[in-house]
């Protein structure tokens, strides 16, 4: 038997995970099947359930790896010293979104909406999902403190509270991208430098 | 053959959405089947089939029927003659989300999770929601529009992209609500008068 190297089997799941993800984007989390996924992947079945013993772990695997865009939200959302408004926050973020979903490989926010269905019945799912967002959530609560100090919103209100509401702009959005298919970031920032302080 | 009466027929109509739209609220659309439907009914096969020709016709039913409750959502959020601010509105469509999910027979909210996911392979699904949440951002609409004129947000803005911000405000909230499971519309009410105009 050759040595397989650590760097192999990340390549190789990584491929496994493409396989599926491109499935899931087509047919659903539902209707995608293990023979879907080993056909797609290009790899032997036996090869496939090396990594992956079911499809319950593809799943959670498709949507760690779709949630994990997520954590790039706010690489560069927040650098700078001057004052940064919520609405400039919130520009970056969105941004950063459409150009996550435009990457090759098809657009991974119709996981996210598949994700959200999932999580309701399926609590690995749910785990997954419920800490990417209470981590997204918290570095809002960042934006807010700063745009407390900033003086953009008020002090005296409570960080958490307006976290939970600028985080809750990013699901409209995306919903509104995918259903209805006429909300742009360019459009949301002009809507939202409206209504915000 | 008795003469069947049309309240009758709409009467078992009700029934059998109902009963769907309980094991959709438990399973998903996905894990539901004509059967499952038929013994939840408690109704025969014969019966229900006389209704819904096959589970497709059934989800598109409860779909029409979990999104219609958007139809109740400015029932009473825009009435009165005083300056109406967007947040007066958001909190009393927020309010009444939480009253309509608390409704015996299921969270509804949890079944427009499923319809967002199921509206991006399903068309009939999504013809259904696309033509209720742009009724419903309609709405969003005339409120910016009545802001404007009572100076609570500025003259200038597109009332369109305005609408689609505080219609975006739903979504974000129906979804924390059910996978974080720590937002009210209190919270979320406080949160908007923090960073709104």
């Amino acid at each position: 038997m050759p040595k397989v190297t650590e760097e192999h089997r990340v390549a190789r799941r990584a491929q496994i995970v493409a396989a599926a993800r491109s499935c899931v984007i087509d047919q659903g989390f539902h209707k995608t099947t293990m023979a879907d996924v080993i056909a797609a992947s290009e790899l032997s079945a036996g090869a496939v359930y090396g990594y992956f013993k079911s499809k319950e772990e593809i799943v959670a695997a498709i949507a760690e790896e779709a949630l994990s865009s997520v954590d790039e939200l706010f690489e560069n959302a927040m650098v700078g010293d001057e004052p940064l408004s919520p609405t400039l926050v919130l520009e970056r973020v969105l941004k950063h979104i459409v150009s996550i979903a435009d990457r090759p490989g098809g657009d991974v926010t119709k996981i996210a909406l598949q994700a959200w269905a999932e999580s309701l019945r399926n609590p690995a799912v749910k785990a997954i999902a419920e800490g990417k967002y209470r981590m997204l959530r918290g570095r809002f609560v960042e934006v807010a403190r700063r745009a407390q100090a900033d003086g953009t919103i008020p002090a005296d209100a409570d960080p958490e509270v307006v976290a939970q509401v600028l985080f809750g702009f990013v699901p409209g959005f995306i919903l509104q991208r995918l259903l209805l298919g006429d909300v742009t970031a360019e459009s949301y920032t002009a809507g939202l430098r409206a209504i915000l302080r």
